[in-house]
């Protein structure tokens, strides 16, 4: 084996965020369809059969836990590719019915949005980046204010991957119902359900609730990546009768709207993935948030001098995103990793042509979703998960501590 | 274990092109980025450099086994996303330059070339779709007849998916070679190296060679899935220098042509498993090129009736494709896998709202890629692989035997 199990020992991982790892649960009902059940799922055969109805129980397990039909359910290669759908996805099937299509959205979402956005204003389609709060939160009053009869699309993070802080979906929700009766009923605006609700929820389900009546969601990303179940799948809830035209061409699968051969493997282990959030969600939460309120304040104690990145309560339990002033992220990201302690500067998603991460530039000064705030304010994020105790906390408290030392001997 | 390893024993699987079971020394190597070296590649910490090593290692064997640059490969999540990244990406950069774009292919491709091809028409973009001959292979001379000064894409399958018969690759990259170098020099349509050429070589690796330069090939498409790798993952060979445009937003991961969290458990079984094929090679395509001689003989023996689907020379040595006049293959194939061997009737890849296969529908007859050839014609795929033996060919004999006797019976 080349790699040791022993490698895991004295190394303290706060990159969930970023990547977990794969839940022995999820393998063990990944087992068997990689060697043994291997039958692709569109053929007719008993094998065939086998393995599309492991896709069937692991549709079912996704859409149950969204509190979703079935077919409600599009299997993707991960959280990218589902935002990608869902915004081009709506635009494009609005596109028939009405000439000048609005999409609204935040300056935080994940680069997967903003750069698909981008697209959309290349092609001439008009985009509004409603801005965030200094507290990394959307007020929906604001998303209301910027809805045009025209708007097709409204897409709202769920909870940032980079600060964590969770937005209120459910009265940013409330507030689209309310447009969508006040339209006027006699224009080409008012076909179908416009502006339709997409929310990116890839960081959601380890910690927050899922069913998408309650959070009056049409679209939603998933990914199976960050819910400890295998990468490279993902999904995206359509809602009923969502007008929605593909993004890939190719074979009938997932009603024509995603082609190609369906990883019966990845699709069971995803669905065994965020069937186990589901049971560990509320006690997860409950202990990971005592441990942040604990990082927090011994942050805040031993280093006063630290910038809390994002709302300090209206956040993903497991997220603690700090400045450093003075200090490059970059920086101590690869000292910490020398102590073997792994954290991230922005995130792994960057959006390419910025240099600092959009989202402290959007709590910190700037607006247009294009980070330029000064790199002394770049942050660092420490992302627990399911194997982080307090000790890994104190780990890292010690190791800061040693670094900042280190730092001011070198400059006296 | 829900799946007992007993279950493969009494079953006879002839559907390699459709799936693959995951080889074993693939497995192996993909062991460990799952659990233990779960570091997300883009992460700065040592956990996301060993994972972007592992990936740097994988791209470098596929690299390889392509004879190309590793910056040339670019990770898909498998076959039918490649095919589109290479078609849209191409026209959408080209669409820069050149007002009316031009595409060439033929009329048996692989579903995600036919149904990309559509949606570019529904775009205003011209295809002409080239037509096979009646052994399912198409005539180079017949391509470069369909060349125009504005073409920029050409697309021919390697070899085909349903009757396995393969293209005149290197003979089409000549004659295009032959037309770039004829084109007028003063017109918009000489920008860059127009046409291009790509090729869908999904079903190639096991036994046909892939170095793309004595191929001359610019834009190869591959999946992980039919080589005994992973299922959800694969590549686009993009030569450099050559202009594409992405079909996905985000990141900047894979030069910005493809966004997304790299799977790497998933791209490493995908090198291990091209590599594997490279070893294998020879030796599998002289076993199976035997193994087919015999399929064909003792068939065209018992059951003189039949008709071959594909030249039966030109052909992938593990695919044995005929028709059994009367009987629709649908029947066919479940009877079979009442007896526990599981075959394909038409692609399971099918491209939708076509009930028969439009290649069977391309060599028997109708010419626009959209079959339309009577349900008696429809054929039966056995296709081998590495675990396929006489054994298995003769019990297939015997059980077809069985079903027309009994099928004789309930007609008298």
């Amino acid at each position: 084996m080349r790699i040791a199990k022993k490698a895991n020992k004295n190394r303290i991982y706060l990159d969930y965020a970023s990547a977990t790892p794969l839940d022995p649960s999820v393998q063990r009902a990944m087992h068997g369809y990689s060697e043994v059940e291997y039958g692709n799922p569109s053929a007719l055969h008993d094998m065939g059969v086998r393995a599309k109805d492991a896709i069937t129980v692991a549709r079912k397990t996704v859409a149950d836990v969204l509190g979703a039909h079935a077919d409600e359910i599009i299997f993707t290669s991960g959280g990218t590719e589902s935002d990608n759908l869902a915004i081009f996805g709506v635009v494009r099937a609005a596109k028939k019915h009405i000439s000048h299509p609005h999409v609204v959205t935040t300056n935080i979402e994940h680069a997967a949005v903003l750069v698909a956005c981008r697209a959309l204003v290349e092609e001439g389609i008009e985009v509004t980046y409603v801005p965030v709060g200094e507290n990394g939160i959307v007020d929906p009053k604001e998303i209301e204010k910027a809805l045009r009869p025209e708007t097709v699309l409204v897409s709202v993070i769920y909870a940032n991957n980079e600060i964590g802080t969770v937005q209120p979906i459910r009265e940013i929700a409330k507030a689209i119902r309310h447009f969508r009766k006040l339209k006027p009923k006699s224009t080409e605006h008012t076909v179908f359900q416009y502006p339709l609700f997409h929310s990116d929820a890839v960081q959601a389900p380890n910690y927050l609730p899922l069913v998408v009546d309650k959070l009056g969601i049409d679209l939603v990303s998933l990914s199976s990546a960050k819910i400890y179940g295998p990468k490279g799948v993902g999904a995206l809830y359509v809602r009923r009768n969502t007008p929605i035209a593909p993004i890939l061409f190719g074979g009938d699968q997932e009603r024509a709207l995603r082609p190609g051969t369906l990883p019966v493997p990845l699709i069971v282990g995803f669905g065994a993935a965020l069937a186990h959030t589901q049971i560990l969600c509320d006690k997860e939460a409950a202990r990971l948030a005592k441990l942040q309120e604990y990082f927090f304040a011994v942050f805040l104690e031993r280093f006063p001098e630290i910038l809390i990145n994002g709302d300090r309560n209206q956040r993903l339990p497991n997220n603690v995103n700090v400045s450093f002033p003075n200090y490059e992220s970059d920086f101590l990201v690869i000292e910490l990793s020398a102590k073997g302690i792994f954290v991230s500067g922005k995130s792994a998603c960057k959006s390419g042509d910025a240099e600092a991460s959009h989202v402290i530039g959007a709590i910190r000064g700037t607006v247009d979703g294009i980070a330029s705030a000064p790199k002394t304010q770049e942050a660092i994020r420490f992302s627990m998960g399911r194997h982080t105790t307090k000790k890994d906390i104190d780990a890292v408290i010690t190791a800061l501590a040693q670094i900042f030392e280190k730092q001011k001997k070198w400059n006296v």
